[in-house]
């Protein structure tokens, strides 16, 4: 038998704790087979050393500052699951990077904000990064990319990455309740934080949509070329007009390899109920994968959680335990392109455009003149329900466009006053080729 | 740059040529860079040398035997596509691990059926063998089980692992048309071979499941003790009961680790309209993975066909390019238990039986006594239309029970005069803990 490898857990929160369950649980079992190895927990490092975790942390060395298991000789992969692109994470994933440590981290806000330095130090370090957990929880789409569909030229990389948005929606849908109800049912059931807008304002699909586009492309992940829009101004009428046109509404990353560089979005569409995304409800993530050779994969499952996603952290310390650990990308980091963002504006797409409008006299031909005048060629248009002078929802459906002339159309018809609320603008997704 | 790996193909049939294609198409460029060596199709093997096949292998070394590929020292890998569990394709890759070369195989008959043999010689040889192509075409199911999901204790692997079979399955529903007018329309598009009782009767499903069975319970795979039915007995009656009772009806492999034993069963099973798996139409395969930690993961993609299938060949390619070749099960070969089948008797379910009687007095008195007598508990009984003396069809759902007790009243009914045709009998499979 190897000698062991020597793990050192910064953060013990939900999944920290759900690593260390899972090393001690199954380390002299299959863990140490598949290693042919042992692995064992050496360190930890966490804010409150007293604090009640249900794990006994008596039998390996505490660190109060998690710096200092980048120092600590006897550990060999460093595991870091604080959280946060700023401070005391940063530090460690560098420090321990120059001292020539494996990392393994969850930490994805990390990895999209600053890829740049992360590659610079993977340049220069014996060490490596995995970070099969930053990305869809437990479903093993990291390695799925870089290791099962390493063949393929890839198009494109799509799917539900915020377990907390798929719950809001899905719930909206069967409840029929407000946002703002649902989101309050999804913080008491743990699914949602106290402040909820990294989630429902689609930041943190944001930074697992670059993370794979980087991975799926061999780009430099680009968080900043992230055009992003939340989910808080879905109202039950779009669900259920959306319900009414054969659709479901799902907060969607989706990055694209176009002719005019990569696309790359995250905001709620309408998706055909008959797709397979559709029907991926509650907490799980679901991704898509087209490749030139495979064609589309989908790999769904939970999306967070300490048990799933300590499972994708042990799989990367695994990885380290056989000696087959693969660069962060997939290739050396001096290969990674810095791939030019394409103009979202010229992206096309069909659109769904909710407008809550007075319903009076001569409305509706102010927003067709609008429409015309921004080359908008609507398709349908679908209105419940009337009373004179009272606000009415309009929904219009376009046909295929570009989205530059969609968005300007949209301030126009903004600017009406018999429109009295925000129109509200959701992108249809077909998938292109999948049907 | 290191030193280029060179690759034999034996077997230039669809998938051969996609590998050949692809290697060609890709090595220069990314397959390189994620490889950091050069990828290059040094030589071939096939039956007929003259063949127009769309591919140059002028520039490439040929044998007239496919075993020389074993024997030729300027060769790295020995891809194997010839398929057969006997003769050439077993003596090449025997041969080729004997001298320590790299095996990657697509041939799921060879391994379930000589998985013993196969360990034997991996045991000794300094070359490895990897099939990831095996099960499921161009969907990662092989990589995403053993490094994917490598931290789970894996209590169960199923899904559709038969394209065919789907396709057949999926039309029926869609067009109410006979199974063998689907399979005539299979066979034109073709989605099934020519003899196609290898696919529909199971056969190919049970190889796929025996070596998914191997990887999650780090077993020796035994197709032996896999428990086969086909789908030659469903009939459009079947289908239309079923969806009434929100059911889809899809030939499912399961294997389940239970204390009895690993239960292993190829057969069509009922399923949820509103699992995920119950809209998996067409050609495509799924596989569900259940882990301790990561709980549920579903993997969809094509199963088959030249380009998915050379994408998972040329993705076990690229792992021993870089050197991070894993062995056949995970782990040391010698590590691969042999474990007990569980007896399919004692396995517990609710069941689907479908008779067709002759609608006369005292038919049903005769078939309920046989059901008390063999203790099966009826939920619910269907009957559609009448004319007396005429053959119509029953269907009978039944309480959770042994299957050992269900096909002893099977077998005591289908001696009934009233019973027309033979009963057909199908598994409701409701994944336990997924919904």
């Amino acid at each position: 038998m190897n000698a062991p490898l020597k793990i050192g857990i910064a953060g013990l929160g939900t999944v920290g704790v759900g690593v260390f369950r899972l090393l001690v649980e199954h380390a002299a079992g299959f863990i140490s087979d598949r290693s042919q190895r042992p692995v064992v927990v050496a360190a930890v490092s966490s804010r409150d050393k007293g604090k009640c975790r249900g794990i006994d942390i008596s039998k390996v060395r505490w660190h109060d500052n998690p710096v200092a298991l980048a120092d600590d000789e006897d550990v060999d992969v460093v595991v870091e699951l604080m959280g946060g692109s700023e401070g005391v994470a940063f530090d460690l994933i560098r420090k321990a990077l120059e001292n020539g440590k494996h990392v393994v981290t969850a930490n994805k806000a990390l990895l999209a904000l600053r890829s740049v330095e992360i590659l610079e130090l993977l340049k220069k370090s014996k060490g490596t990064l995995s970070c099969e957990a930053a990305v869809a929880g437990g479903v093993p789409i990291i390695k799925g990319i870089r290791e099962g569909l390493a063949a393929n030229k890839i198009s494109a990389v799509y799917g539900i990455l915020n377990g907390t948005c798929n719950f809001i929606l899905s719930e909206m849908r069967s409840t029929g309740c407000d946002f703002d109800d649902v989101l309050k049912e999804a913080q008491v059931k743990g699914y949602a934080e106290a402040d909820p807008s990294f989630d429902i304002d689609g930041i943190d699909s944001g930074h697992k949509l670059s993370i794979l586009a980087g991975l799926a492309f061999g780009c430099v992940p680009d968080f900043s070329s992230v055009h992003i829009r939340g989910i808080s101004n879905i109202s039950p009428i779009d669900i259920e007009f959306a319900e009414d046109l054969g659709y479901r509404v799902k907060l969607l990353g989706i990055a694209r390899r176009t002719e005019k560089g990569i696309e790359q979005s995250v905001e709620p569409c309408l998706v055909p109920e008959s797709a397979p995304i559709a029907s991926v409800d509650g907490t799980l993530n679901a991704v898509y994968v087209d490749g030139d050779y495979v064609g589309n994969v989908l790999f769904t499952g939970e999306g967070a959680g300490g048990e799933p996603t300590a499972s994708a952290v042990v799989a990367d310390i695994i990885d380290v335990a056989r000696g087959r650990v693969l660069p962060f990308l997939g290739m050396a980091s001096s290969k990674a392109e810095i791939l030019k963002p394409a103009d979202i504006n010229e992206r096309i797409g069909s659109y769904f455009l909710r407008l809550i409008m007075l319903d009076q006299m001569g409305v509706l031909a102010d927003v067709s003149a609008i429409l015309r005048d921004c080359c908008v060629s609507i398709e349908s248009v679908l209105q419940r329900g009337h009373s004179f002078g009272q606000p009415v929802p309009v929904i219009l459906i376009s046909h295929e466009m570009s989205e530059g002339g969609m968005l300007k159309a949209v301030k126009l018809i903004s600017k009406l006053k018999s429109v009295v609320k925000s129109p509200h603008l959701m992108r249809i997704e077909t998938f292109g080729t999948i049907y």
